[in-house]
């Protein structure tokens, strides 16, 4: 069960409204790495936990925090879109820079919200849990989750250099904390699941039912070797079971597919006899 | 450029039809997590790579090694329908027990597809680019890359579970070994790049810019304090900057959102007088 | 059957050119609350209907008026996109002023529909199937029109202030007036239905089922009581079935949910032991 | 800003595992009309309201509690889902009547959220935002949350139909009661606001810029007059401005149209000299 | 404008119930190649229609029977659903193979429409516009239609074999001859154009901007030849300017890409210095 | 199985940046006839093919040649995009000209993508496989084949006719031509296999099955009588088994359908008695 507290966690107060970074704002609310999907991410993998209570109740407590992250920015938004200049009689709406500049705001937040934050990104396409996922196994888990809060950090941080608005550059401060407290707390979730299962996900498969020898190859699917230089084409392997094999051309080992021809039902071409 | 080459990566030849599990294995096709996702979201990370060749030429092979599994399952999954028994007139579709069964069939695999793959996931909903990310940071990338895996082979062994065919089981076993390949892979090419740049992503933001102040607590959302047990609320923090410390309680130090009352062109509710 | 009328219902005719008008004015073909939701809402409505036929006359009366609304919209907008300066030899494009106010106009007219409407919303977003509904009980149904029909007027007044252009405003005084006609049509007709059904939908299920406890209190998820003042939090209820009750602060009434350990062919995390 | 209460606000224990049910039951957590569309829809209503404060903490509480919906649902689904046959091992899945069976499983709950609830409906399409409008105008909005309740306690009588499990029935038989006190709470809501502002949304436009002869005009769009004898045809209009007139046949009184021939850059067909 | 007639344009009558054929009937109601796609696709090229009036004509009067199409599909999937055994309570239900048989059924169909048609396919994913296109270049159009309704009759055709209701395939012969005339209809009016501009669309766009010494190449990329022996591979080409020329190898003539390394502002991944 | 070859098929070097065309240019990447969908397309094509090699062989020849197109492409858009003025600090972006023409960039190049290409289409839309097709009938297959060429030609001629890049230009008269080659292959192997099988699609269904009275007439929907004058209204029809047949008005021959009252537990309205 949630309880909501009026104030906000922090701070949202521009200094100007600005329609246009409004729009963009739209991308960490409801875009693919925005509020929206780390809150139901982290909410969703809580409610499915099977495994030791401190996950369920730490994913639960990170998921309730985005929830009111999806808050501030709704109100910010809000704010930058006061008083935009959408209507054919204003003054400003008639200047013709001023009208151009206003076709870079998202016309829903006008049409559709009424100057409100819009449950979708920054070109306006609406949030969809295809963007999240709570797979039961915690380390997956936990590595899409740094992978959220790393994306999710630096967009905010491409965000702040397109503003100099300092009311928002202080909210976006905010963020770009959290982001760096979430991005160590997953690591360090991820670390102490590795130290208990194992690097490999997931770590209770049986390894004897794996083919081996492609385990550690890195295959060079391209003519020049350019990728051979990199730490994952050579030395020990991450999961400490073996080291790093360097393939320089890659061997087709399979048949060359020939399917039966089509029953008759399905009305598909034949082979010709 | 790219070019083809007839024989498959890798054998994919089932003991027998088996067109509910086709319905399965279309989950590591074109779901969130399927081969269609990595091959083109390895591929934009490379087509988009403006650091070292290296990384480009990386992304590039293994990104083509995908759509080749793509293609190995696409040919399993046609040899899993082969002669389902879909129509009205077959002796196998008058049993109750088949025609139930075949209720568990993917109608489009016959209507649509004419007995072939689909780009679609295990519920037939069509793969899209939203499951996908280029972001133009690689840390960021190499991680999303890192959780892909994760959660493709973890699928991988669900459906290994699911079935009994040993056709099928092998050509699993190659997809588990790739998939510990790849993990190994990008969690090496990412630890290069913490190494190179710092831990949290992005590395090159002005941490002066951040509320500092938040960037290593964890706030307890609720009541109990079962999420203090763990890794992520006390010791160093992975980004070796300082301590986690744990906040028992929230506190909202943001104001209470009063926004200014809608002009009149929106229409919209107006505070009563 | 359908069959079609050369004339439009009603009169579109735009003064002058604007693309950029053209492309907001997406919002009520395709959008959520378009003309194509009503349309098919309607008419699926009707197709479905199992009640008396008087209910399924009107619903495909009204349907069809609605496609003919799609109709007048879709030449509205052709009208508006008029040799928009698009290409890079006009004179007009050249200038920088107009160039940047071309941005604002919504790429896939020119490049997807050759200058003609297309089936998306303002931001170029597809229409889908998901913005309307079709359930069966009518008075569920009912509701959702008069919803739909105030989110539309809703928007076509909103629409309307961002022009001064004559001939789109008369078009849009149409589209107001029959919006007005369809909230009061569907308001009426609900009041028919709660009339001989009762107000709670669905009126059939039986009450004894229903923990009735919890049927008519206000619940208070937050600190303050502001909430408390509404026409919802006390007096008689709609369904004229008791009176409204506040609780001023919510009670957990469940289980502390612990779920059990995930079988392991799950391969998800387990319990330490 | 929010917090997490660990016990759930309504117990969700089932009787016994049903994952056929479990499948079913996703409608409700990530369909049209499931718990997860009314939590946002509501806290987007509360967030960008900017009329009294009474309304966005109603809305706040409300959507805050529709949180917790989501939770008891997916909590129960986990339950429904302990221990499914679903591996080609168990001695259940070599029963051919119960492979069947599971063929009506949702096979995403095995392979992706590994016996958890998901972000989707009961087909499996995920939730999208597409589904849900805070509009700024809340007499609209409030007659889109009461169209909502509407439909979802419809759905849950219905689920409550198809299942005989105790357990599971307790649990709809408090979501039913909730649906109902938000369906009386939404109706006195949206009946304050039509008695401040006036019957049709939005209120605030004026009424001498729309078509009025059109306001009031039922129009029978087919040959029969079955669509003559409801509410909506005859008597006085909600809106109290005057009576439904019926008109037996529609007039076309718009032009006949005939585009511009499209200019040569777009490389439409041109008409024939 | 539109009106409406009440009888079907042909019969939808079923023998029997069947409501696992009902969801599979979805397909070509909200598919890809539905009837709502061709009827919103024939409707949009009308209203976009710049060129001569009998194009449009056409359009819009076949445009005008598919959505009597759609109408004779609902019809139909509503009878096939009358009574679905979808309760616990019914003896139906309690037969473990028909309660396995209705695993195959939409749940949908149930829980959501109320035993009526839904503007979704076979998977249940609901229709959107993105299957559809009206392109302001007839030729384009209707090489598009063309296509579309050859998917359709395939589609149908399949259909026509899964069942042996005479009534269900009563309807079905219908729409494959209307689909027989409409593949007819498109090849006919894309063969006109094609002999007033010429084959290659858009015809408009002058020659020499093209690189044509790649217009009439096949090109080999993969190391056999068996894509030699086609009609495609050698001979003259359909647009009479030429003769297909086989490349046995692809040459890559392009550059090498090297992007310039990203500004500091973006907080991509650097070269390494 | 594929292999990578790091030079492009052809140059895509632009003469200057120009971010608002790389927001253009998308169409042709994740569009609906983007470079995307055609490579998918022919792949599964190729993949799911059950007639002769030939077919095959080609069909993932074009389908490989596609995914080089989309790595033209991307590195293009990646170079329009070179040092884009977002940032607030930069003189450039303070140009209210130049800032109202950053209005009309894709925001999503700079926040989501660091300044590379998207998975995405020119209103920033996702790519999803709802717009490829692979049906098992090759004839019904190719004709698609030929539309999305089609349309695709269409689209880069439109696009060339809105840059004066030569650059850019050079690149798309490259595409240009390969978009005729293709039209004239999908046009003669279609040809090819209308020989072999007959017009109609698909070639195999009994015509006894079908109502042919129905399969050869056009049925005018409208009062006037535009629709008689083109060559799809009379004269011998493709299939070479008729004549077309001009019926001026449509009849409905089909039931006035009245469904059963829906059964109690379904809760819809029932008949009033």
């Amino acid at each position: 069960m949630f309880t909501h507290v009026k104030k906000l966690q922090y701070t949202a107060k521009p200094d100007r409204p600005d329609p246009v970074f409004a729009k963009r704002l739209q991308e960490i609310v409801g875009g693919q790495f925005g509020e929206m999907t780390v809150a139901f991410q982290y909410l969703f993998q809580g409610w499915n936990c099977r495994a030791d209570q401190k996950y369920r109740d730490m994913l639960l407590d990170i998921g309730t925090e985005e929830i009111g992250h999806v808050e501030i920015l709704a109100t910010m938004i809000a704010q930058l879109l006061d008083d935009a200049p959408v209507t054919a009689q204003e003054e400003a709406a008639k200047d013709p820079i001023i009208a151009a500049a206003m076709g870079g705001m998202n016309p829903q937040h006008a049409i559709v919200a009424g100057l409100g934050a819009a449950p979708t990104n920054s070109v306006g396409v609406p949030w969809n849990a295809g963007y999240m996922v709570a797979s039961g196994n915690l380390l997956a888990d936990f590595r899409h989750n740094l992978a959220a809060e790393s994306m999710g950090r630096l967009q905010v941080a491409r965000l702040y250099e397109m503003t100099d608005d300092r009311g928002v550059r202080d909210m976006l401060s905010f963020l770009l904390a959290r982001d760096t407290m979430h991005q160590n707390q997953w690591a360090a979730a991820a670390a102490e699941l590795e130290e208990r299962e194992g690097f490999v996900v997931p770590a209770t498969f049986d390894p004897s039912q794996e083919a081996r020898e492609y385990s550690h190859k890195f295959i060079n699917f391209s003519e020049g070797e350019e990728s051979r230089e990199g730490s994952w084409a050579q030395g020990p392997t991450p999961d400490k079971r073996g080291t790093f094999e360097y393939m320089a051309a890659p061997v087709a080992e399979g048949q060359e597919p020939i399917l039966k021809p089509a029953p008759l039902y399905t009305h598909n071409t034949l082979p010709k006899k």
